[in-house]
């Protein structure tokens, strides 16, 4: 019963077998192999146009170094306030953007809005320089709380950051579940929406670390390979990465993962609107359940060795009272056993009997 | 007859049934695994003493976020002209450091020696705050020219950075190669002779990608998991990393690997001083053989499929005259083969016939 | 009519006599002449304990090396949210931070609060690296909108940023309207009321360009003059800025001077309030204004050539209704006129003859 | 006997009258007043073409924000081994750069030489990303020798910066003494000779403080501004600067004080020629003087009060022998009387008698 996070998973079996497969052997180092080369091929026929792909080390560095790439001196980039980002990566963005500043917006569903976009960046006037300058606009997909921005959705964005002349970058950690959760292609939920930069992350959804920055407009990534130079995070055996990437993306495999994922987390979040006592915070739109519980089986759960998170509702974390309901994150993933998820809805429901 | 690098290698076998091995299940992220913790006993049991250890994707950034560590306004780094952080990393130990300078002083053998780094810290005295204030040495073990710090030139080195206060970092990017060739232990050849960080290199000895940055005293580790996470080298899934490096520890499975390694590079010096018109240019002590070759040796062993770099001798490299010898740059690694230094070895000869 | 901004005054005649005083002959440069001795002698004066200054070019660079003395990576600044660094400074503090966030807190009059302040370093907790660390907290004597801290809000805000580990940095661009309001020494508005380094403004208020960090501790001002240095903000010429502060800090002249100020903006403020139509909007404690005057107040002060901002209240600033009362900043200085006060009351007022 | 440093001097009474001048009144912050205005148009006036000129406050920060505008991930730029960037600037270059490199090439003369530059800008092959990329090439008029670039020299440097895609920066710390050294117009020295950035240095030569950044293409100082503010050189006072400037450039003010001082050095150059047991290192060409002087004339000018810096010959100081000759520099500025430079003289030669 492990829903901390989709981060605590291993690695899907066609991911190992290809890993495995490439350790014997040479190949040139530092990207220029034939597997990554296929790759990036791989992504150019995911995402149906050309692109330019870049393996990276994390997710923190993959937003890190496309947001770095449109970096300005004084550079403010647009986000929600619960963006990871903004949170959760330890100043990466402000650092590897020699200073830039995360501009926090408010919004519901977890997503930026269009409006709430346009009256932050106009806080910043072109000729006011004290203020800094916009530089980019950041979306995570899946948002930090499960949800997914529809095209539309993403579209209204990048219309209000264009017309800024400022591009507009995906924080794709979960893209898999989103575009699986949306039933559109990649490139609906991409580019032809009006993503610029793309953080395309695999380790969460079956690699064992396996992450890329992808630019959906080669001339825009012109210079990033010192960039990511730069910070560390050229692999000099990239074929390991790519090996990773090649069965990831080969057949859908990293769609089949997610819409897994997905399934496991409908199936959860049925459970948890049957249970006596239990609520959906709100409707997921991938793998992460965001539920209201009961403390008492919160407890149950907990001595049966379930692992989630308690989330914060708002700011600092207030103790609840007794057996108030808590607001929890239940992550699935492509590891997820509906049988895992069964043994989660009879101890949670235990009250009812 | 791959001899251009030893990034060009894959995986050992171990190093690739542990990853496998640990490729299902779940585990908590960020390396609060048990397996990360099991990695970092091992990591102090290896060197006979209580270390801090980091893993991180690379070893552009072990070296850089090592130094980072040691940063100051104005810092400057001390290193040999040849340093792999000097030449090859892109300004990364540059920007992680906010704009250190890498000093770099000449020196016989690929190395640093005690006199010349004395001179060039003189060259920053304290009062005078305009050229800047010493931070850190850096050496590399192999150096960039395959040659072997011995401990008593580690120790005298120490001596000269310690009293200025400055820590000692060591880039061992082959230091299994440098130890096993050595005939010492990694203790004796690190912080027994005064080396207070290291960038412990596994890439190139038959791990995927596995490098970790171990601090000799944990009290100066203070505050350096903000630099990996600032960094973006902070894997959630540290596991993966961690198994590489469980493997590659146990039973000095790693020195093992060196050891092959050297011996074949061996094998081919040995061939190579035997054969007639070819020479080495040094003495390999590691894993590394830098050796002079006739130009038609050389092309008689590119037309055969042979891999590997022509070295600079100076500067921008000089077109050479007809079939004056060109130094080049010889790497073996665990899994060269015998046949293949035999069939190299030749091609090389080929002339005497 | 001037009230746009302290910062469009010239210089005091006792400021400008001594620069020029100083103008001939020659003295040692990068501040090792006498007379810069003698101003940090004179700042030891001033707080009644020996401080390090450093002199600096602007109070942006006061502020943004005043921090980065106490960075970290990932390192978060704490301050109010209209602080000038979190709106005014383009990204110089998370720049010479390398990278810092600035931690934005709501607080009433323009202030930071303790509570408010415990509960935002709370949101760091040590052990968990995602969210970056606390470096330093900071906060601005006047406030951004003219309100004073008193020594004992002060010290309740120091307690919070000590316990935490946290220096107290103090932006003084216009300390001494402070001091003077407040009516108390300058040792008690800073560190007898646990404030570490404090930016000291000498520009706003009779100075041509003088600007100081001063460290009240001087062990933590160790290291301080490489960030300056690297920063382009050591003088060579240092006697001219020390000259400046020579005369600002001999016989208590900038107190003098910022009393003025502080007197034409009572003046200012309490015709505002037996103004018909027109109120404060709080009361001054200094030398800023901040009133709510008619729109066709407005457009008659224009008219005669009033110079004076109009303060967002919120947001973007959305286009008030005809008549409706807008607010206001009023700034004086050590120039303002009594009759440009009365001036600008008696067009305000016109609405009622 | 003052000859240490043009550092040490005051202002120029024209400068400080000026400047005094300006002292009273109310102008718009940031460089949004008249006087500013008119130090823009008078830059374009002085250098016969539009170009943007911004303010700085040291000499230091001209040269690293200027560098910083064409900074790149992984930038390289390149200077002779003695540029005061490289020297003197206490790693500030590099900070404003995002880690910048700083590729120090030995050239005669003082000099940077066409052959060497490109030699070195080949050193970093555009597909190569490990080195590192060129961003810029800088060189010092006068150099840190006191000679001085002829057109033609800076013309054929610019050409190979411009063949590589690089802009040539001239750190014009003494342009105004080359540019009277040499008899050529400004433009000449500068724009017309391929100059595409410049430090226009005033502090050394009659100003308290004043440095502008000055690019002759506009276009190229796009997002400058940002810098600039970023870095905490925006003076709120701007009028202040441009006041001195004014003075400064208004009917060759500045190269009045500049010939003057080169004059001086011509004299002292003269006399030290002409002095038995005395000899100039170098030909001077503007208000440096480098000259071999006997220990024991050392002693007795030292004695008489005569202040100017030894200069290291190479690496570390070797304590000179008995009576072997020194090498000093004497720096003349427009304070100098020749009264001065007579009685150095006589000192210098009292052993001949």
């Amino acid at each position: 019963m492990i829903f901390a996070s989709d981060n605590w998973t291993g690695a899907s079996d066609r991911v190992a077998a290809a890993l495995v497969e490439a350790a014997g052997g040479y190949a040139p180092a530092y990207g220029n192999d034939p597997l990554t080369a296929a790759v990036e091929a791989a992504f150019t026929r995911v995402f149906e146009r050309e692109v330019a792909a870049f393996f990276v080390a994390t997710g923190t560095a993959a937003n890190s170094l496309s947001l770095a790439q449109f970096s300005k001196p004084g550079g403010v980039v647009f986000c929600h306030r619960d963006a990871h980002i903004a949170v959760d990566e330890g100043g990466a963005p402000e650092f590897f953007g020699g200073g830039s500043r995360l501009h926090r917006i408010d919004g519901a569903d977890g997503k930026l809005w269009p409006a709430d976009l346009a009256a932050a960046i106009a806080l910043y006037p072109a000729v006011f320089i004290h203020h800094g300058q916009p530089a980019a606009v950041s979306i995570s997909q899946l948002t930090e709380i499960g949800t997914a921005y529809m095209p539309a959705e993403i579209a209204a964005l990048a219309a209000v950051a264009h017309e800024a002349g400022l591009p507009l970058h995906m924080d794709g950690a979960r893209f898999g579940n989103a575009v699986a959760g949306l039933g559109v292609t990649p490139a609906e939920a991409s580019w032809r929406a009006g993503v610029d930069v793309m953080s395309f992350g695999g380790s969460k959804n079956g690699c064992f670390a396996a992450e890329a920055v992808v630019f959906f407009n080669p001339e825009q990534a012109k210079g990033f390979a010192f960039h990511r130079k730069r910070g560390g995070h050229l692999f000099s055996k990239s074929r390991f990465v790519a090996a990773q990437f090649s069965a990831y993306l080969e057949a859908d495999h990293w769609l089949g993962l997610a819409s897994h994922a997905n399934a496991m987390a409908r199936r959860l979040a049925e459970g948890i609107e049957a249970a006596s006592g239990s609520s959906l915070a709100w409707q997921p739109q991938g793998n992460e359940v965001f539920a209201l519980i009961p403390k008492s089986a919160d407890a149950r759960l907990r001595a049966a060795g379930a692992a989630y998170y308690e989330w914060p509702t708002a700011g600092p974390i207030a103790a609840p009272l007794d057996n108030q309901p808590i607001l929890v994150r239940l992550v699935t993933s492509f590891q997820t056993q509906a049988s895992e998820v069964d043994a989660f809805l009879q101890i949670l429901s235990a009250d009812a009997a």
